[in-house]
Protein backbone atom coordinates (compact mmCIF):
# COMPACT_ATOMS: atom_id res chain seq x y z
CA UNK A 1 0.00 0.00 0.00
CA UNK A 2 1.37 3.48 -0.75
CA UNK A 3 2.47 5.60 2.38
CA UNK A 4 2.19 9.31 2.42
CA UNK A 5 4.49 11.42 4.92
CA UNK A 6 2.30 14.44 5.17
CA UNK A 7 2.71 17.92 6.74
CA UNK A 8 -0.62 19.76 6.95
CA UNK A 9 -0.06 23.55 5.72
CA UNK A 10 2.80 22.06 2.92
CA UNK A 11 3.02 20.92 -0.53
CA UNK A 12 2.64 17.65 0.30
CA UNK A 13 -1.15 18.29 0.20
CA UNK A 14 -0.94 18.70 -3.77
CA UNK A 15 0.09 14.88 -3.69
CA UNK A 16 -3.00 13.92 -1.13
CA UNK A 17 -5.29 15.51 -3.06
CA UNK A 18 -4.14 13.83 -6.51
CA UNK A 19 -4.04 10.10 -4.54
CA UNK A 20 -7.76 10.78 -3.29
CA UNK A 21 -8.60 11.77 -6.83
CA UNK A 22 -7.07 8.15 -7.51
CA UNK A 23 -9.43 6.40 -4.95
CA UNK A 24 -6.10 5.42 -4.44
CA UNK A 25 -5.30 2.60 -1.38
CA UNK A 26 -2.81 5.24 0.78
CA UNK A 27 -1.85 5.58 4.31
CA UNK A 28 -1.27 9.13 5.62
CA UNK A 29 1.48 9.76 8.22
CA UNK A 30 1.74 13.31 9.92
CA UNK A 31 5.26 14.46 10.29
CA UNK A 32 5.17 17.23 12.70
CA UNK A 33 7.63 20.38 11.76
CA UNK A 34 7.14 21.77 15.65
CA UNK A 35 9.38 19.08 17.14
CA UNK A 36 11.67 19.29 13.89
CA UNK A 37 10.35 15.72 12.95
CA UNK A 38 11.70 16.20 9.20
CA UNK A 39 14.80 16.20 10.46
CA UNK A 40 14.70 12.81 13.24
CA UNK A 41 17.21 9.90 12.27
CA UNK A 42 13.86 7.99 10.91
CA UNK A 43 12.72 10.00 9.06
CA UNK A 44 15.88 10.95 7.12
CA UNK A 45 15.83 6.93 6.64
CA UNK A 46 12.76 7.72 4.72
CA UNK A 47 13.80 10.80 3.32
CA UNK A 48 17.30 11.78 3.58
CA UNK A 49 15.82 15.61 2.45
CA UNK A 50 14.18 15.87 5.39
CA UNK A 51 11.16 17.19 3.83
CA UNK A 52 7.58 16.56 2.97
CA UNK A 53 6.33 14.82 0.93
CA UNK A 54 7.51 11.13 0.58
CA UNK A 55 5.73 9.01 -0.90
CA UNK A 56 6.39 5.24 -0.40
CA UNK A 57 5.24 2.56 -2.62
CA UNK A 58 6.54 -1.33 -3.07
CA UNK A 59 9.21 -0.25 -5.20
CA UNK A 60 11.07 2.39 -2.62
CA UNK A 61 10.20 6.03 -1.91
CA UNK A 62 9.30 8.75 -3.84
CA UNK A 63 9.98 12.93 -2.89
CA UNK A 64 9.05 16.04 -5.29
CA UNK A 65 6.17 16.93 -6.14
CA UNK A 66 5.78 17.26 -9.27
CA UNK A 67 7.57 13.62 -9.64
CA UNK A 68 5.31 13.00 -7.25
CA UNK A 69 2.23 13.96 -9.26
CA UNK A 70 3.50 12.60 -12.60
CA UNK A 71 3.66 8.79 -10.84
CA UNK A 72 0.20 8.99 -9.53
CA UNK A 73 -0.91 10.34 -13.28
CA UNK A 74 0.64 7.44 -14.76
CA UNK A 75 -0.26 4.61 -12.31
CA UNK A 76 -3.97 5.54 -11.84
CA UNK A 77 -4.52 7.03 -15.65
CA UNK A 78 -8.48 6.84 -14.96
CA UNK A 79 -8.64 9.19 -12.32
CA UNK A 80 -5.43 11.81 -13.27
CA UNK A 81 -5.38 11.91 -16.96
CA UNK A 82 -2.22 12.83 -18.51
CA UNK A 83 -1.43 12.96 -22.14
CA UNK A 84 1.32 10.37 -21.38
CA UNK A 85 1.68 9.95 -25.24
CA UNK A 86 2.14 12.82 -26.42
CA UNK A 87 5.50 14.32 -25.57
CA UNK A 88 4.91 17.71 -26.11
CA UNK A 89 1.19 18.71 -23.99
CA UNK A 90 3.20 16.03 -21.27
CA UNK A 91 5.76 18.60 -21.25
CA UNK A 92 3.43 21.17 -20.70
CA UNK A 93 1.72 19.82 -17.84
CA UNK A 94 5.11 19.18 -16.39
CA UNK A 95 6.61 22.50 -17.11
CA UNK A 96 3.55 24.24 -15.34
CA UNK A 97 4.86 21.97 -12.09
CA UNK A 98 8.26 22.84 -12.93
CA UNK A 99 7.26 26.78 -12.01
CA UNK A 100 4.84 25.86 -8.98
CA UNK A 101 8.05 23.83 -7.61
CA UNK A 102 11.33 26.00 -8.41
CA UNK A 103 9.14 29.30 -8.59
CA UNK A 104 6.60 30.05 -6.99
CA UNK A 105 6.88 27.43 -3.85
CA UNK A 106 10.58 29.03 -3.39
CA UNK A 107 9.57 32.58 -3.55
CA UNK A 108 6.88 31.61 -0.93
CA UNK A 109 9.39 29.76 1.21
CA UNK A 110 11.38 33.17 1.51
CA UNK A 111 8.64 34.27 4.23
CA UNK A 112 8.99 31.09 7.29
CA UNK A 113 12.27 29.63 6.05
CA UNK A 114 15.46 32.42 5.05
CA UNK A 115 17.59 30.77 6.52
CA UNK A 116 17.86 28.31 4.29
CA UNK A 117 19.72 30.73 2.23
CA UNK A 118 21.17 33.29 4.25
CA UNK A 119 22.74 33.65 7.71
CA UNK A 120 20.94 36.80 9.58
CA UNK A 121 18.09 38.08 11.01
CA UNK A 122 17.90 41.28 8.89
CA UNK A 123 18.15 39.31 6.17
CA UNK A 124 15.06 36.98 7.23
CA UNK A 125 13.20 40.12 7.44
CA UNK A 126 14.01 41.56 4.13
CA UNK A 127 13.17 38.56 2.49
CA UNK A 128 9.58 37.93 4.24
CA UNK A 129 8.97 41.75 2.82
CA UNK A 130 9.48 40.50 -0.85
CA UNK A 131 7.24 38.13 -0.30
CA UNK A 132 3.63 39.73 -1.17
CA UNK A 133 5.66 41.17 -4.58
CA UNK A 134 7.52 38.32 -5.73
CA UNK A 135 4.37 35.73 -5.19
CA UNK A 136 1.88 37.92 -6.64
CA UNK A 137 4.42 38.26 -9.94
CA UNK A 138 4.22 34.76 -10.23
CA UNK A 139 0.35 34.39 -9.76
CA UNK A 140 0.03 37.22 -12.21
CA UNK A 141 2.18 34.69 -14.47
CA UNK A 142 -0.47 31.90 -14.45
CA UNK A 143 -3.32 33.79 -14.23
CA UNK A 144 -2.67 35.61 -17.55
CA UNK A 145 0.10 33.26 -19.16
CA UNK A 146 -0.09 30.27 -18.03
CA UNK A 147 -3.89 29.03 -17.15
CA UNK A 148 -5.67 27.53 -19.65
CA UNK A 149 -9.09 27.16 -17.96
CA UNK A 150 -11.51 26.22 -16.63
CA UNK A 151 -8.95 23.65 -15.52
CA UNK A 152 -4.82 24.47 -15.57
CA UNK A 153 -4.39 22.69 -18.84
CA UNK A 154 -7.55 23.31 -20.19
CA UNK A 155 -10.82 21.11 -20.30
CA UNK A 156 -9.27 18.30 -18.81
CA UNK A 157 -8.54 18.42 -15.19
CA UNK A 158 -5.32 17.36 -14.44
CA UNK A 159 -2.64 16.68 -11.15
CA UNK A 160 -1.43 20.32 -11.96
CA UNK A 161 -5.13 21.47 -10.68
CA UNK A 162 -4.22 19.90 -7.17
CA UNK A 163 -0.41 21.90 -7.23
CA UNK A 164 -1.95 25.13 -7.97
CA UNK A 165 -5.10 24.86 -5.68
CA UNK A 166 -2.61 23.86 -3.08
CA UNK A 167 -0.06 26.93 -3.21
CA UNK A 168 -2.89 29.51 -3.69
CA UNK A 169 -3.91 29.10 -0.58
CA UNK A 170 -0.63 30.40 0.43
CA UNK A 171 -1.69 33.86 -1.04
CA UNK A 172 -3.63 35.58 1.75
CA UNK A 173 -1.19 34.59 4.22
CA UNK A 174 1.69 36.02 1.99
CA UNK A 175 -0.09 39.12 1.26
CA UNK A 176 -1.46 38.41 -1.90
CA UNK A 177 -4.42 40.06 -3.25
CA UNK A 178 -6.22 37.21 -4.75
CA UNK A 179 -9.19 39.59 -6.10
CA UNK A 180 -6.66 40.39 -8.57
CA UNK A 181 -6.77 37.10 -9.58
CA UNK A 182 -9.95 35.89 -10.92
CA UNK A 183 -9.13 33.22 -12.53
CA UNK A 184 -6.97 31.33 -9.85
CA UNK A 185 -9.79 32.86 -7.22
CA UNK A 186 -12.97 31.02 -8.98
CA UNK A 187 -10.59 28.00 -9.51
CA UNK A 188 -9.86 27.64 -5.92
CA UNK A 189 -13.72 28.13 -5.15
CA UNK A 190 -14.29 25.37 -8.18
CA UNK A 191 -11.60 23.06 -6.27
CA UNK A 192 -12.82 23.59 -2.86
CA UNK A 193 -16.21 21.64 -3.86
CA UNK A 194 -14.66 18.64 -5.38
CA UNK A 195 -15.16 15.42 -2.87
CA UNK A 196 -11.13 14.90 -3.10
CA UNK A 197 -9.80 18.35 -1.55
CA UNK A 198 -12.43 18.16 1.00
CA UNK A 199 -11.04 15.13 2.47
CA UNK A 200 -7.39 15.73 1.19
CA UNK A 201 -7.82 18.47 3.58
CA UNK A 202 -8.83 16.76 6.83
CA UNK A 203 -7.31 16.10 9.31
CA UNK A 204 -5.08 12.26 9.53
CA UNK A 205 -6.17 10.20 12.08
CA UNK B 1 13.01 22.83 -36.81
CA UNK B 2 13.96 23.00 -32.89
CA UNK B 3 15.10 26.23 -31.84
CA UNK B 4 16.46 26.36 -28.35
CA UNK B 5 17.08 30.32 -26.57
CA UNK B 6 20.20 29.83 -25.16
CA UNK B 7 22.96 31.91 -22.63
CA UNK B 8 26.46 30.42 -21.73
CA UNK B 9 26.95 29.59 -18.72
CA UNK B 10 23.18 29.08 -17.55
CA UNK B 11 21.13 26.03 -17.15
CA UNK B 12 20.33 25.84 -20.72
CA UNK B 13 23.41 23.81 -21.61
CA UNK B 14 21.70 21.06 -19.82
CA UNK B 15 18.67 21.01 -22.99
CA UNK B 16 21.25 21.74 -25.37
CA UNK B 17 23.72 18.68 -24.49
CA UNK B 18 20.05 16.52 -24.58
CA UNK B 19 19.66 17.82 -28.17
CA UNK B 20 23.45 17.11 -29.31
CA UNK B 21 22.62 13.78 -27.43
CA UNK B 22 19.18 12.99 -29.65
CA UNK B 23 20.96 14.05 -32.87
CA UNK B 24 18.14 16.57 -33.22
CA UNK B 25 18.10 18.98 -35.67
CA UNK B 26 18.01 22.17 -33.99
CA UNK B 27 18.73 26.17 -34.51
CA UNK B 28 20.43 27.84 -31.46
CA UNK B 29 19.92 31.34 -30.37
CA UNK B 30 22.07 33.38 -27.80
CA UNK B 31 20.25 35.23 -25.26
CA UNK B 32 22.49 38.06 -23.85
CA UNK B 33 21.81 38.91 -20.26
CA UNK B 34 24.62 41.76 -20.29
CA UNK B 35 21.76 43.76 -22.18
CA UNK B 36 19.21 42.45 -20.27
CA UNK B 37 17.90 41.14 -23.68
CA UNK B 38 16.38 37.98 -21.86
CA UNK B 39 13.69 41.32 -20.42
CA UNK B 40 12.93 43.03 -24.45
CA UNK B 41 9.64 42.80 -25.41
CA UNK B 42 10.73 40.25 -28.61
CA UNK B 43 11.86 37.64 -26.17
CA UNK B 44 9.17 38.03 -23.61
CA UNK B 45 7.09 37.32 -26.01
CA UNK B 46 8.32 33.77 -26.63
CA UNK B 47 9.24 33.06 -23.17
CA UNK B 48 7.09 35.76 -20.76
CA UNK B 49 8.77 34.41 -17.93
CA UNK B 50 12.29 35.77 -19.32
CA UNK B 51 14.48 33.20 -18.63
CA UNK B 52 16.34 30.47 -20.65
CA UNK B 53 16.25 28.01 -21.77
CA UNK B 54 13.35 28.16 -24.41
CA UNK B 55 12.58 25.99 -26.68
CA UNK B 56 10.79 26.61 -29.47
CA UNK B 57 8.91 23.53 -31.32
CA UNK B 58 6.22 23.35 -33.82
CA UNK B 59 3.63 22.57 -31.38
CA UNK B 60 4.89 25.91 -29.29
CA UNK B 61 7.48 26.95 -26.59
CA UNK B 62 8.39 24.62 -23.92
CA UNK B 63 10.34 25.84 -20.66
CA UNK B 64 11.73 24.75 -17.54
CA UNK B 65 14.60 22.50 -17.79
CA UNK B 66 13.13 19.19 -16.12
CA UNK B 67 10.32 19.36 -18.98
CA UNK B 68 12.54 20.23 -21.70
CA UNK B 69 14.35 17.40 -20.78
CA UNK B 70 11.39 14.97 -20.43
CA UNK B 71 10.19 16.27 -24.03
CA UNK B 72 13.29 15.51 -25.53
CA UNK B 73 13.72 12.15 -23.92
CA UNK B 74 10.25 11.18 -24.74
CA UNK B 75 10.61 12.32 -28.35
CA UNK B 76 14.20 11.31 -29.03
CA UNK B 77 14.15 7.81 -26.94
CA UNK B 78 16.93 5.92 -29.03
CA UNK B 79 19.83 8.33 -27.36
CA UNK B 80 17.63 9.71 -24.07
CA UNK B 81 16.29 6.30 -22.85
CA UNK B 82 13.99 7.61 -20.27
CA UNK B 83 11.63 4.46 -18.52
CA UNK B 84 8.87 5.85 -19.27
CA UNK B 85 6.75 2.47 -19.19
CA UNK B 86 7.62 2.85 -15.34
CA UNK B 87 6.16 4.74 -13.74
CA UNK B 88 8.44 4.65 -10.26
CA UNK B 89 11.52 4.34 -12.49
CA UNK B 90 10.27 7.50 -14.78
CA UNK B 91 9.49 9.04 -11.61
CA UNK B 92 12.54 8.41 -9.78
CA UNK B 93 14.34 10.35 -12.96
CA UNK B 94 11.99 13.01 -12.65
CA UNK B 95 12.82 13.59 -9.28
CA UNK B 96 16.42 13.87 -9.82
CA UNK B 97 15.68 16.83 -12.43
CA UNK B 98 13.11 18.49 -9.60
CA UNK B 99 15.70 18.40 -6.78
CA UNK B 100 18.30 20.16 -9.44
CA UNK B 101 15.50 23.09 -10.77
CA UNK B 102 14.10 23.72 -7.57
CA UNK B 103 17.04 22.86 -4.47
CA UNK B 104 21.01 23.05 -6.60
CA UNK B 105 19.92 25.58 -8.80
CA UNK B 106 18.02 27.42 -6.52
CA UNK B 107 20.84 27.84 -3.65
CA UNK B 108 23.29 28.96 -6.45
CA UNK B 109 21.25 31.65 -8.00
CA UNK B 110 21.10 33.09 -4.55
CA UNK B 111 25.02 34.20 -5.34
CA UNK B 112 24.43 36.35 -8.38
CA UNK B 113 20.76 36.98 -8.17
CA UNK B 114 19.90 37.42 -4.29
CA UNK B 115 17.70 40.56 -6.02
CA UNK B 116 14.94 38.18 -6.84
CA UNK B 117 13.90 37.45 -3.21
CA UNK B 118 15.44 40.68 -1.40
CA UNK B 119 15.76 44.23 -1.27
CA UNK B 120 19.01 45.16 0.37
CA UNK B 121 22.88 45.05 -0.85
CA UNK B 122 23.48 43.51 3.09
CA UNK B 123 21.16 40.58 2.33
CA UNK B 124 22.44 39.75 -0.94
CA UNK B 125 26.14 40.19 0.24
CA UNK B 126 24.81 37.44 3.05
CA UNK B 127 23.04 34.98 0.71
CA UNK B 128 26.17 35.17 -1.46
CA UNK B 129 28.37 34.42 1.59
CA UNK B 130 25.89 30.94 2.62
CA UNK B 131 25.86 29.89 -1.30
CA UNK B 132 29.32 27.17 -0.58
CA UNK B 133 27.18 25.94 2.68
CA UNK B 134 24.20 25.22 0.30
CA UNK B 135 25.65 23.84 -2.55
CA UNK B 136 27.83 21.71 -0.69
CA UNK B 137 25.12 20.30 1.37
CA UNK B 138 22.73 19.72 -1.60
CA UNK B 139 25.65 18.50 -3.70
CA UNK B 140 26.71 15.97 -0.67
CA UNK B 141 23.02 14.64 -1.02
CA UNK B 142 23.76 13.86 -4.81
CA UNK B 143 27.04 12.09 -3.74
CA UNK B 144 26.26 9.93 -1.19
CA UNK B 145 22.43 9.07 -1.43
CA UNK B 146 21.15 9.71 -5.17
CA UNK B 147 23.83 9.24 -7.38
CA UNK B 148 23.66 5.17 -8.43
CA UNK B 149 26.77 5.39 -10.49
CA UNK B 150 28.38 4.78 -13.14
CA UNK B 151 25.72 7.66 -14.10
CA UNK B 152 22.85 9.48 -12.45
CA UNK B 153 20.18 6.98 -13.03
CA UNK B 154 22.86 3.94 -12.96
CA UNK B 155 23.97 1.64 -15.78
CA UNK B 156 21.91 3.65 -18.80
CA UNK B 157 22.98 7.25 -19.76
CA UNK B 158 19.78 9.64 -19.30
CA UNK B 159 19.20 13.26 -19.31
CA UNK B 160 19.54 13.74 -15.96
CA UNK B 161 23.61 13.23 -16.42
CA UNK B 162 23.30 16.24 -18.83
CA UNK B 163 21.69 18.19 -15.70
CA UNK B 164 24.24 17.06 -12.95
CA UNK B 165 27.13 18.02 -15.23
CA UNK B 166 25.54 21.60 -16.20
CA UNK B 167 25.42 22.40 -12.57
CA UNK B 168 28.75 20.33 -11.44
CA UNK B 169 29.91 23.38 -13.38
CA UNK B 170 29.11 25.85 -10.91
CA UNK B 171 30.87 24.36 -7.93
CA UNK B 172 34.19 26.01 -8.67
CA UNK B 173 32.76 29.75 -8.60
CA UNK B 174 30.33 28.44 -6.02
CA UNK B 175 33.22 28.14 -3.57
CA UNK B 176 32.76 23.74 -3.38
CA UNK B 177 35.65 21.70 -3.35
CA UNK B 178 34.77 18.91 -5.88
CA UNK B 179 37.58 16.71 -4.63
CA UNK B 180 35.05 16.17 -1.76
CA UNK B 181 32.86 14.50 -4.32
CA UNK B 182 34.67 11.90 -5.86
CA UNK B 183 32.35 10.58 -7.92
CA UNK B 184 30.47 13.84 -9.53
CA UNK B 185 34.76 14.82 -9.70
CA UNK B 186 34.76 11.79 -11.87
CA UNK B 187 31.51 11.87 -13.35
CA UNK B 188 32.37 15.72 -14.94
CA UNK B 189 35.35 14.36 -16.12
CA UNK B 190 33.60 11.38 -18.19
CA UNK B 191 30.72 13.80 -19.09
CA UNK B 192 33.77 16.28 -20.71
CA UNK B 193 35.01 13.60 -22.66
CA UNK B 194 31.73 12.86 -24.69
CA UNK B 195 31.33 14.53 -28.22
CA UNK B 196 27.88 16.01 -27.67
CA UNK B 197 29.15 18.09 -24.49
CA UNK B 198 32.21 19.15 -26.53
CA UNK B 199 29.64 20.06 -28.88
CA UNK B 200 27.57 21.74 -26.50
CA UNK B 201 30.22 23.98 -25.03
CA UNK B 202 31.53 25.60 -28.15
CA UNK B 203 30.41 28.82 -28.96
CA UNK B 204 26.96 29.11 -30.88
CA UNK B 205 27.43 31.24 -34.54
Amino acid sequence: MLKLFHTPGTCALASRIALEDAGADYEIVRVDFSPQQQRSPDYLEINPKGRVPALVTDRGVLTETPAILAYIAQAFPAANPAPLEDPFAFAELQAFNAYISSTVHVNHAHGPRGSRWAGKQSSFDDMKRKVPETMAAAMDLIEFNMFEGPWVMGETYTVADAYLFTVARWLEGDGVDIDALPRIKDHMARMSMRESVRCALAEPT
